[in-house]
């Protein structure tokens, strides 16, 4: 009878499998994927609130490409209900996210107090060992596992305790440290990003989404924080590949954070320029496309107009021109303001203006 | 160390707390409050997908006045990971529930093969004594909780296997049975609806949510399946008198299903009438406003002019309306399709036409 | 055959008479209706782009119940296409708006450099008399009409162009000056408000719009700005007598700006407050319920928390309140940062805190 | 002083200037580009509501490529006030058009009596010559510009009305008649339809606009009726052998209409097919993504699961597919419901499977 049961209760479930995945549209530069990752977040094994699968269902919908799950190996406030070890989590999702090409990494928060703070463990083996208590041989077991580590959300308990310690400075000597995450669902942490641009670490953002993923009218943003990786292909080895050489993205509350190659590459990508016609002698206007799913603000950085534009996503927008002396111009110098390449450092871009088609648009065709 | 972290990550969950409460708009009828309730949903605990507290932080962004979390006593497919017995579920949510004043009914659903099917049984006092196997045992223990029995989703696996059947009919006799799921989430069970009335069963409505809340590009309809329920006050032993008098209406798809004296009094408080000039003599317009947030779709059950009108949530629109000879009239008749008093049987009102002001509505004031 | 065509092309055009009208929300205070209102508008008979008659198929669309085309006498683009006097848009408006419902007051646009600017004369009789050269004589012709009198825009060319001049003053003294509009489609001009408030100017805000209203994607703000006007009852003396009262808030981008006691009927009118179970002792929980269209920002203005409380519309939070020592209080007071009762000036509140039900809601009921 | 006013009101426009487009995605075919038209509407020129400029700002703001302003001659009620000659339309949004990149082709609406009806005649020279009274004259005149000839809304006043009659056999004949609009606003005439498939005319769908373009909320459909014309560039003179060639697809009510090779290009440059990794031996998932922004509506039309399937507009949804026996299936037949090569006629597709990648997704990376 119960067996039964089961079936049936299995049936009624299956709508779910139809359900939608709205694509995330960052069109590809050349000779990479613009992967969309979430390597924070947690279930009922540790202090979040859904079981699981739902993170992959999550992922599913939202468009990402790739996540990992990492709970908390020290901090388990359901405990008297749930039981099981480090790796449950991993082992109950990895199917549906196999299945659904959605790739999962394993991984685990590493929970101290703070200083010196918590920290992702990424593309680990095996999550058991690292329940141990001290500080510096987690990491080396953690590095036995040929690991990607990454500083979570220093400052989000205030700018004080979020301070570069003695314990960064020895993870990093022994390359047992990789990234730091900048942004942590609507929390941005300048003096994070100041560090990892000084010491060579990798920009990374999340959500650490703990309850059920915010539904449209919650976000703060239209999108969730998370980290654009250019990988060359979407796989495992590819990922990590990338996340080892640092091409990452933050994607955050509208903006986009990251290394000037990455986001030169994503900008060149994202914006597509036209001439149109002027409607009077000396003038250049033209037509500004956003081929991406977030918005592009400019803000200019020499003399001339217009000193700022906003080109919204999937949108365009016609513009006039001038050069810095107030004439047309073939091409024009902006700051993308929301595309930074360090704090308050936004990526400076070279638009170059085509000559307009010699065809009137308006005249009859015969 | 340990309750350093905890503060910290109590604090870091904070902003949840002042998640904003979207209000469901059905104006009162004079002498009830409209409660909106859903008595059918799950958790890890059975197999959901979502810890107890999340059934109460969605009822209070969706609008929700009452719920009961109903896992399942028989099917936990989680028990290998989440242990904890049947109260469990009750317990962990109760503080929440009380806190953010949302109406919590403790509840379980009995789930035996099909037919005869499972059953809600709400308003337990320890859902303990109700893990055996004896069918007709569970439901003394039940009734001997002083309980509120509904009959699940009649025909999720068929209409053959939601016939009303012997089971039905003795726990009827015994008065263990008060009330049939007619609307399960999408589904819509004719026949249940049918049998609901015949044999004097109250009629509700329910999510039976296993996921996290559908995100609102997710759901089918703009609302959740659930029940109105026309209680004297909001409190606990209100909803119970309002449930054992059958003062429920299900609000299932933008339809209101019920019985006529709740339908028509829903009706009344949600639309208002005005009378507009007149574009010719021996014409009658008037302002047809929808107070509540549901659409209305009229249609003329005699003859005359329009034969349909649709009013949206929260809108209002202008109709000319001619009597059943063409001419104008003091009062139409018409069915309102998306309320329904029975199968295909929409609820039927009279609508009388105020006159129209006498004053002229663009002459210049002087 | 011509006859024909044009019975068939009227019916073509029917659909458009069952348009939805979106009702805009704010409760009537006691004693008042809140009239929404928009006295300032174009159409092809000046330098506007549609037909008369859009702009009451717009105002009946967007829930306005009176508006003022005010066409320019001196500026008409297209005269060399349109031709017709001064009185012609609202002679094609007129029938329509008398059948919709919606208050129209004949009016217009004085067009004179600036300083001294434009000035918008509403309630006028006969609009010809207006189009001469004299500036003085014109509002000489305006006050015999009986009319009420604003100046439009002042600062739309920037600060120095809006300055209070001679002509102002000479028209204030002769009392055929009323109003000044200091909110005009996106803009806000603070020195107006200034004016106004020291001179005893009643306070206005318009659309001015030209095109057709913009769709909801290009709006700045999520509503037209407009002025709300407290009348005893929806008809055109009741317009002018809370005119000449000036009774006026002005809604402009999710703020409301007016006199106090207007602000406070409307505060006082919108929010709902109730107590909630508190999570532990000596705590106060309440649930603030906004049920008008717009936002409520709430700052506090004595010590205690918390600091701000945004209510979304028609939505409800739920807040921990506690008094000026940290203890639970039973009033608290707040500043309304967006309902303004001067520049920089927001409302003050105090909000008496209800005691809770006694009835804790998640007991079970027996 | 005048002419101050006019540089002042010319500035306070400007905003207008910086709307913006949002684009319309449909993948362009190998060889083509999809190019989004428009060419029926009227303004205050005949019994349209807005002046013309305004179509070429709607064209812009909605991604349209192409349009024809195309008022009445002889219906023009607006006369009283409205003078000026029917080119007038034309050459007051031709600037605009040019400047926008909007390609403006001329046109007019010969309207006479139902039957024969109402015939758009596009690509003109000069207008006045066709405001004359004899009928096949018209066409005469209207052929001897080279212009493009299309049969407006047959059945709009009813099917009796929109049948084929000797006028347009004379036409035909003649070659002065060049194409059928099938689609008008929220009608499709089905006669139409098959009229135009039978005697080879090409199709054409169009909005027929009088009102200013509704806005999102007032839309029957997401979307605009009009014709996607297959042009090997955006050009005058392409758009014209595009149309001389019938590559139209009409797009009606989130319906593609059009012959099969069009369908056919445009289905494949939106559909990309990915195989995902089974869940058990002998499954078959895809994950399917539309690439346009029209959903994609698929049912089987041989035996296999599933039965249909709903890919929405920029989206991807999973899918468990088998062949006709049961089994896994190299490439499966589907019609797509919502192409229509005929009347009742979807078009028929064969989707191939490709072979899943052999990397396991969530396979750990060393």
């Amino acid at each position: 009878m119960k067996h039964k049961i089961i079936i049936a209760l299995l049936l009624l479930a299956a709508p779910a499998i139809a359900q939608v995945r709205k694509e995330i549209r960052f069109p590809d530069p050349p000779g990479y994927k613009v992967l969309k990752c979430d390597f924070h977040m947690h279930t009922v094994f540790s202090d979040g609130l859904v079981w699981p699968t739902v993170r992959v269902d999550e992922a599913w919908r939202e468009g990402l490409d790739a996540i990992a799950i990492t709970d908390h190996v020290e901090y388990r406030p359901h405990k008297e209900d749930v039981v099981g070890n480090h790796n449950r989590p991993y082992e109950l999702a990895e199917g549906l996210a196999r299945h659904r090409g959605i790739l999962l990494v394993r991984g685990v928060e590493i929970t101290r107090d703070t200083p010196p703070g918590h920290f992702n463990v990424l593309f680990t083996q095996d999550n058991q060992p690292l329940d141990i208590k001290d500080f510096y041989e987690v990491f080396e077991r953690a590095a036995a596992q040929k690991t990607f580590i990454m500083w979570n959300h220093p400052g989000w308990q205030g700018p004080d305790r979020g301070r570069w310690g003695e314990e960064q400075t020895r993870l990093l000597e022994k390359r047992q440290l990789h990234a730091i995450e900048i942004c942590n669902g609507e929390e941005y942490y300048g003096d994070a990003h100041r560090m990892a641009m000084e010491r060579g670490l990798w920009l990374m953002g999340s959500s650490d989404i703990h309850e059920p993923a915010p539904t449209d009218g919650q976000k703060a943003a239209g999108h969730r924080t998370m980290t654009l990786v250019l990988a060359k292909e979407k796989s495992l080895p590819a990922l990590r590949e990338a996340l080892d050489a640092g091409r990452t993205i933050v994607w955050y509350c509208d903006r986009l954070i990251g290394r000037e190659p990455q986001l030169k590459a994503v900008f060149d990508a994202c914006l597509r320029v036209e001439s149109l016609h002027p409607l009077q002698a000396k003038t250049t206007y033209v037509k500004l496309t956003n081929q991406c799913d977030n918005d592009i603000e400019l803000e200019r950085s020499e003399p001339g107009q217009p000193r700022k534009i906003t080109i919204p996503a999937q949108a365009s927008v016609m513009v006039r021109l001038s050069g810095p002396d107030g004439q047309p111009a073939d091409k024009v110098t902006y700051k993308v303001s929301n595309f930074l390449m360090g704090v308050d450092q936004p990526l400076i871009v070279e638009i170059a203006i085509p000559k307009p088609a010699s065809q009137p648009a308006a005249a009859a065709a015969r």
